[in-house]
Formats: C-alpha cells, structure tokens, sequence
C-alpha cells in the first residue's frame, strides 16, 4: 500500500468550513494520484473529541472552530468529498485501532493503549471492539482521579487530581518545577530557565544520571503502573500499549510503570499483562486507525 | 417459565466431589419434573471466582474446596449429568446478565452492575456482551484503589485501600466501629456490642435519624459515586445496577451516589447515566443470569 502524507495546522484556520475547504483542495492532487475519488470507498478521520456514533467534533478545546460547539465533521466532508462515508473518532482512539491491525496489537482482542502526550489519552479494545460507551465518548483514562481531595493538582478538564495532570508531557513539566522550586537539591535541569523546562529535557538529564530527572521519572511512572492496576480490574486486558513523545524516555519510564503494577495489581492478574511500547510513529498509528475505521462505514 | 429453586451449602461439603454428588443428587426431582435429563439443553453456573472461558473455579477464598486450587465445575458437572454443555461465570457478572435478560437493564448495552454485599463484585456489559478479559477474571471493580498510601484500610485481597474495604456491608460495619472508637458523639449504634455493628444496624439507625449513622452512609455512597466517576471514563455506562443487601438502605445510600457523581465525573459524562437498584431479588439475578449464559454455550 503506498502512502502519501500531508500536513495541515487545523488550529490556523477559524472555522470548519474553511478548514474543510482547505482540506479538500490540499488532498485533491492526492485524490488524482489515486485515480479520481470515484475510486476512493471511504475516508476516516481520528480528531480529538470525535465521535464515532455521531460524526462529530464536540466542544474540543484546542480547536478553535470546535471549542465551544458540535462539529458535523463527517457529514461536512462527505459532501465535498462525492458523498463518499466518512467515518470519525477520536485519535487515541483512531490509534488503538491502528495498533490492532497494523501495530504491536495484531492479533490481541482485549487491550489498552495509552497516548503519552500533551494530555493522556487512551484506547480501550474490549472482545475486539473498540469501546465507545453510551455517548460515543468512553476511553478517558487519563482522566481517573489519581490524588483525591485538596492536594490534587488542578487539571486541563476542570477537575483535580487527573491521571492525565501528572503523567502526560505537561505533568512531567509540572513536577519538575515542583521538585527544583521545593528543594534546592542539584540537578543539571537548575540550568534551564524553570518555566521552560520539558519533559524532554527532563529525559535528557536523566540519561546523564541527574538523580532528580530520574526521580521525576520514576514518580511518573509508578503512578502510571498503580492506574493501569486499576485499569486491570476492569478488563484485564492482554497489554498496555504506550504511545506518544513520551515513550522516548524508554526504560526510564517503562520500568517504573512495570514494578509498580506488578506491586499494585491485584493477585489474580499478576503476570499476565504485557507492557508494551508502539512500533508506529506517532503520526502513523492514528492515520492508519482513522483509514481502518474508514473500512467499517 | 416454571421456576425451580432449591438451596444446597456448598461449604458444608469438603471435596468438590461430595459437593457435585450431593447437587446432582438434589437435582434429580427437578430434573425428572422437566421430563428427565435428555429434554436439559445446558446448565449455567454464577461462583465465586468462576472462570467462563475455563469452566473452571479458581482461587475462590470463601469455599473450601476451591480455596487453594483450580476446580473444573463445568467438566464435572457436565460428566454427571450425560454430559450436557455446563457454562460457568462469576456470581456478579451472572447477576449482570441476569439484568439485562431479565431486569432493569433489558435494552442496555453499555451498563456496570455493582453487587454490594459482604463483598463488592462487578459485571461489566459493553456494546451488549459482558467483559471477561484475557483470563476470564476481569470485572473486579471492587479492588480499584480508593484510598492510596498507608493510610488505606486493608481488604480481604492482601492489598489496602480498596473500593471493597470501604464500600461492601463488611466495609460499613468497619466505618460504624471507627466512627464509635475514635470520637465520643452519642449515637444509636452505642446500644449494639461494637463487634457485633452490621451494615443494617447502621441502616436502621439512619432511618431513625441517628446522624452519626446517616454520616456513615454518606461517606459509603460519595466513595462509590466517586469510583463510579472514574469507572465512566472507562465505558461511559448508560446506567450503573445496585445490587445486594446494601441496597435496601435506599436512598440513604443511592442519594449520596447520585450526588457525587454528578459532582465528581468529567464534563462530558454528566447527566448521562442512570444509577438504578435491582428489580431482582438477591438470589434471582444470579440464578437467571447463570441460566442465560448456559443457553450461550
């Protein structure tokens, strides 16, 4: 299968129509390279907050044409596009099903995939199935409650003490700063202006040996490994898949994640689950989910 | 539909063996009632720690004979009975089905069951089929941690903090005596032996106002409406089922749910979920739901 790829910043443009209309011309050389979009049977698209069951980006908070209301997507872009079906999800999402058919998770039926990003997002492939839930929204792991009550840090949702406030890109930022302004312990991350500090740059002290960077990282793992002991109660699923900028960290992450699930996790599941990172680059797993969604409308 | 029902202790018995022999022996009216074993189709098991995919009970802590090791139910049984299919499934995932074959979820397919009994079990339905997992075990919300840290209560799965410790009727009894020992704040419940405090002492003296009882109710009912916020993210459920001798408490229980859910989950979830008590008796939902998933195999 050949793949051609483009890119094209949604958040430039001030509303759908535009961004659709921009969309559509930028894939039209696309479209005549493939023979004509008479040949093309369905398009999939993996948007955040997308919604399977409804063709829609609802109330997105990075889109600027979508913050605030309920997108038609589908349905916009079927209608430039030749009326072809057009299938949407969200893009964690669009990547769970990316690994089942192309990634580490072929052949799996019961799986979880966690996007480590600016957010955490997550994937959750039940008997085979994606889970949507009642709404078409199920699958927002990055939003359990890690740290109840008053101490939890506030979070992108407007709720405290989220997965996602800790152990995405972001958090690991926030607990950085929150480690170097709370102590005067050295570290090589004393060298970086303390608000522009990222979780990259925490991975790169880490790997020289800085033992707060390390720190860090062990502390965002281990409550990776106590959610996902949680999450094992719920589907006991085969393999936590990991996804994202994040996973660059390698062992530095995975480790603490591993030994704090296997501490964590309740007896009957110890062992079983495998813990894994995506062979699939970040922008491959969720095109190559959106396209196999694409398939099933 | 006839409805046959007989009660057999299966811990009175030592061995596996002597507790089939004595079921099948039960049985024999019942069956010869229907017309005899060849017009039986299949026979469905709810267990403790009953594994559908193996036909096995594993690790069941509470029966004798299956405490310490895997015992082949559904072989056995079936080998007694001229060797009809027997399907066996865990006691709250069998009231699960029993809802939605029979009860208040009939139509749903995307919905939790909570049994709230000396234990907290789970069933979890999701796009209309019941999760069990890669092992057969999963759906055991009543061990998602609660209470993190040392300060989470230990429960009867060698871990602390769990959902279980807090939330089941053993949970409650534990609540009333902490409540009793660490303060003096007069109460109903200071007229009961503290080690003999149950989760309906506790009911009846909320009815009768006591307030210190009411406050125990509530903190149950704001711990479970919090885990419930977080089990949404999981699979945005139309509805979570109550289920079990707690439930008698009404709204003493179910408006404190109610209230912190709605407090606690993400935006997006809001509003969306139903939160219902079983229209089945205790004993019913199991036995119906067993019925079902024997018609499965």
């Amino acid at each position: 299968m050949a793949r051609l790829r483009l890119q094209l910043p949604s958040r430039q443009y001030d509303t759908a129509e535009a961004f659709i209309e921009a969309s559509v011309n930028a894939l039209q050389p696309i479209i005549e390279q493939v023979g004509g979009i008479e040949t093309i049977k369905a398009m999939g698209i993996g948007a955040p907050n997308g919604n399977y069951y409804n063709g829609t980006i609802e109330i997105a908070p990075n889109i600027k044409w979508a913050h605030e209301c309920v997108v038609p997507l589908a349905k916009m872009f079927s209608e430039q596009l030749n009326n072809i079906p057009v299938a949407i999800t969200n893009d964690a999402n669009a990547a769970a099903i990316g690994e089942m058919v192309y990634g580490v998770a072929r052949g799996m039926k019961n799986f979880i995939v966690l996007t480590l990003g600016t957010g955490v997002g997550s994937g959750v492939v039940v008997n085979g199935q994606l889970v949507y839930g009642c709404d078409g929204f199920a699958g927002e792991l990055g939003h359990v409650t890690m740290v109840r009550g008053e101490e939890g840090r506030m979070c992108g949702c407007g709720r405290t003490g989220c997965l996602e406030a800790y152990c995405s890109a972001t958090g690991v930022a926030r607990t950085a700063k929150e480690l170097l302004s709370k102590t005067d312990r050295p570290s090589l991350l004393r060298d970086i202006n303390i608000d522009d500090i990222t979780s990259l740059d925490v991975s790169i002290a880490a790997s020289k040996g800085d033992e707060l960077a390390k720190e860090i990282y062990e502390f965002t793992g281990h409550m990776l490994g106590e959610a996902c002991a949680d999450f094992a109660t719920f589907c006991s699923p085969e393999a936590f898949i990991f996804f994202g900028g994040m996973t660059k960290a390698g062992d530095l992450i995975m480790e603490p994640i591993k030994k704090a699930y296997e501490a964590h996790v309740m007896p009957i599941y110890r062992g079983k689950a495998q813990f894994l990172v995506s062979g699939l680059d970040g922008a491959s797993a969720a095109v190559l989910g959106a396209s196999a969604i694409g398939w099933e409308v």
